[in-house]
């Protein structure tokens, strides 16, 4: 059985391969497409209150965002979801329960 | 056998659980934190040609960029793999590769 | 009398001249400076009300902001107040008041 | 004999102030927009060499990250030249000269 991430990182990679769009995919253009993304996705939100936003732009926006992530991933031959749970074991060391708790503070502010 | 994606978004679901962090995770909030995630992932990349980036700093940067996506997703329930695949989908049709096959113009300029 | 902007501006250059940072200082690198300098801006209001926000992180960071975009100008040789004013006076026509008093409403959606 | 930067900012307040735009206007929204400007800005420079961007569309996005900056320093009685030249001579003091001539480390890395 076919893992969820592999099969959307090869699908990208087939949907690059089929344009020849891998000559610019450097990884310094995939992390500025990534941010440009990332603000479209706020652009949702933007003069808005969290109820008013429309479900459908957000949907469309976070999409793009994951697919530049994905392609990111696969660039480095990163495994994704390595690096995402071994990034929150970090955070709970860096957040203690017994400090974190009911904060939003920054770990150096804690 | 359990779906990785399933699995990383469980993991940020109890990490924030254990520390009461739901209260400060409106939607607009994650949208923003990402955005400021993606932008210490492109400081990864300033000033620098992309042979010199460190990769330990990319693989930090790149797994709060997911991160916090997955906290989005799960915020809508939204289905990565589904919405990720239908936005390719979406973006072959507009990127016909007949017409897009080694250009990086954008779909309104080709 | 020298004019506010152009002090800054020709202070930048000093300060840059004399750190022989010019090299690094293409304009693209310039851009993706801003940007990380307005997502640490944001983030002096993440997970708060706007009222709780540290004036001080906000004074810092859109200094960032405003002496980057300086730079950006100064590469390509811009009149500062005569793109500003410009951009106000092209707005003025995409928002007339009749139509977008009182409206958040992108110009296309009015 | 009138200031620039005190002629955007007056400029821009009758602009909102006709349009009854205030109200969406707190500074969390603004500096939001400010770094969606922002981005649009660094979409001038994706996939591309420096020489290839329109010039164009960099003076238009450089002009609304200036607006908002200017509007977000209007919101707080910010005097734009002195949270700037103070942020330059605060960097001067971070990057001295004889450490930061000709390198683009930063400065916990000098």
């Amino acid at each position: 059985m076919t893992n969820d991430i592999q099969e959307i990182i090869e699908t990208l990679a087939k949907f690059n391969d089929d344009r020849d769009w891998e000559q610019f995919h450097n990884a310094k253009d995939l992390a500025l497409a990534l941010s440009i993304e990332a603000a479209e996705l706020n652009e949702a939100y933007l003069w808005k209150d969290v109820e008013d936003v429309k479900i459908e732009k957000v949907k469309e926006e976070l999409a793009d965002v994951f697919n530049y992530a994905f392609m990111i991933a696969d660039k480095y031959n990163l495994n994704v979801k390595d690096i995402c749970l071994k990034k929150i074991a970090r955070n709970a060391e860096k957040y203690p329960v017994e400090k974190a708790k009911g904060s939003s503070k920054k770990y150096n502010e804690l």
